[in-house]
């Protein structure tokens, strides 16, 4: 996608466009019934949208493959998704909502334990409870060492944030974890020269952070990595012309829209609320990205039923979000997650488009089989907001 | 294809690949059928295969650009095949299993024949025999000139390559081949100062030969052109993480799959014979890629008939292949070779992948109007290798 084209034939317009992401939507054929998710849901709203706008099937980042969720957001937002890799360490970061400064380095921890020789026994601390991360954290705030301030927030069960802060830091660093059991943790290492004195005070806070836990049985040492910066990503909003607002319950999938510059809109825990919560904000904004979490949990917990159901009881609240009246309505997912396969893939993800001046394609079912019949066919989905704004009536002609 | 993306979510596994080429395997209808020679052909092994895994049209090289042999492969070895165009002066070399160092420069050389003035009569000698072709290089080979040590090898009737052996030799070098008759052959040209020297060895070459030559009737003179060097392919073993064998009757394919560092494994003349190699190698390798000339030998032939035959012969033994259990088996053509074109096509080529987690996608049958309607769509060779990747399970998530 070509943003600058994009950019020098935006024209103004009163439009609504409302992107829904049904995240991991695509899916695979139940091996008892040969139909997918989608195939299997009665979804009547979903499917009477697939046959009054277009359709197609999105490949999030290439073919073959499977994205985690910052890419496959960033692609429907636009984004190149592999120039615009974001590190482990800010998605953590903005995962947990906490405020990242420009300079700040910030990198995932895990707590471990390691043997009498320093030798790494349990990458994941046997997964403590996140009440004793909290603990954890707590004392390791204590920390101070020269070249940088550093900041500890818990995340969940072994998992934390810590960010440093000061000027002239860098993220071209190697983390700390050997990546199997038996081994001691690594030193940080610079991956660039500037990055020595970054590397040094990363290395300082682990040595005292090693004092600290060695008190404990389980967690008594910890490792760091997915040193990154915070991206600076060309802003959504300007990028198309659109104020845009951002509802979705899990605090990475709005960290995600805030790094791109939307508005995160407070809203409820069920899409029935995140609904309303359009609702309430819908003079505010142009666009409306959507988050709907539960078609991927149960995918990726290999619920069959239960991602059936969860299509079920989103498409039985769309006529809320229809009465909305957005001019351009497109139904997403960021990638696929068969529950035959329990995880994310690498399938390209069923898409469709209500909107003004859609071309009828003869699809009348929203699945992965009608989809790939559909008017778009099989796309990058860094084209779903030029075919969004075009539809929207928000793009003018290039060229005389 | 982006090989570092690719590169860079690689992960181990015990999965085994197969890519079956069918040489020249896209046709077009029979104008007395209105069938092609795949629609033509009674292939149930084929069929099943189509039912069972998911079917695509691929684009070797780019829409409308018909491709020589080696493009065609190197596209579905996963390599830009516009950016790794292989010099003819290789291509030929490897063809007949010559040895090149890395700094030797090959050129393909014709025997001509030219008039009393110099000027050429007959651009490829009236096609002498393979035999006299022989003999005449075993007179070349006793040439020895300032520069460079040449080593002269046959290939088929007027064909022979020439190898210049030395330090500091370059291969930007223009042919000596006016491209028509009643001119005189033109001299080797350098197109960088730093071929002079190299230019300066063939033209002392060429003007012994000239010598050598000048009792014979017919073959009285040479011309030499396509001067290559070794292509540094990116290993196809280590940019995928495979093992790979080779498994091809003819040399030039086994000399393609050796630039990209492929094994090749010896195998018999048929394709039962092939199948026999892979089983004797199979704990050895990760990946085999099998080719079966005999569909574009019928096509070039313009022999409908015999290209279906080819087809049918092959289908009968997949199941021997079958029995191998590739996790992955792919069927795909380096081109389309119509019978009723006689010659190489720009058209897609049918393609299909069964392994996990394949999306159903419909198709019945193996051939081109089935697989245009398939679940891949059309799309760029250079893919397969990362669906292939992905199937097999050797592709771990991209981003977070």
């Amino acid at each position: 996608m070509n943003r600058e084209l994009i950019r020098g034939i935006l024209q103004e317009s009163q439009s609504k466009i409302v992107l829904l992401v049904m995240d991991g939507l695509g899916g695979l054929p139940h091996p008892d019934t040969g139909l997918t998710e989608l195939q299997t849901a009665h979804k009547p709203n979903l499917d009477r949208l697939a046959q009054e706008g277009t359709c197609g099937l999105t490949v999030p980042v290439a073919p073959g493959v499977t994205p985690g969720s910052g890419p496959g957001h960033l692609a429907l937002f636009g984004y190149d998704p592999v120039a615009n890799d974001i590190g482990r360490g800010v998605l953590e970061a903005v995962g947990i909502d906490f405020p990242l400064g420009p300079d700040d380095v910030a990198a995932r921890g895990n707590f471990c334990t390691v043997d009498g020789n320093g030798d790494i026994t349990d990458r994941r601390a046997g997964r403590i409870p996140t009440e004793l991360c909290r603990e954890l954290v707590e004392r390791l705030r204590t920390i101070r060492v020269p070249g940088a301030e550093f900041l500890v927030e818990p995340v969940r069960e072994h998992r934390f944030v810590v960010v440093a802060r000061g000027a002239g830091l860098s993220d071209r660093l190697a983390g700390t974890d050997p990546n199997r059991e038996g081994l001691p943790p690594l030193p940080v290492r610079a991956r660039e020269p500037a990055a020595e004195g970054t590397a040094a005070a990363f290395n300082a806070w682990v040595g005292e952070a090693r004092s600290i836990l060695s008190d404990q049985d389980r967690a008594n040492m910890l490792l760091v990595r997915g040193f990154a910066k915070y991206p600076h990503l060309d802003p959504f909003p300007e990028a198309f012309g659109l104020r845009s607002a951002a509802i979705a319950v899990y605090p990475m999938y709005r960290g995600l829209a805030k790094l791109a510059g939307m508005t995160a809109v407070p809203g409820g825990g069920s899409f029935a609320d995140e609904v309303t919560a359009a609702r309430e904000r819908w003079d505010e904004y142009d666009f409306f990205f959507i988050h709907y979490k539960k078609t991927d949990g149960a995918g990726e917990d290999g619920d069959f039923a239960r991602k059936v159901a969860a299509i079920e009881e989103l498409d039985a609240e769309l006529p809320a979000l229809l009465d909305l009246k957005p001019d351009v309505l497109m139904v997403a997912g960021d990638h696929s997650t068969p529950a035959i396969m329990a995880a994310h893939s690498w399938h390209p993800v069923p898409f469709l488009l209500r909107g003004p001046n859609t071309r009828a394609d003869g699809t009348t079912s929203f699945d992965e089989v009608a989809c790939l019949k559909g008017g778009f066919g099989t796309f990058p989905a860094t084209h779903v907001m030029p075919l969004a704004l075009a539809h929207a009536g928000r793009l003018t002609k290039f060229g005389a």
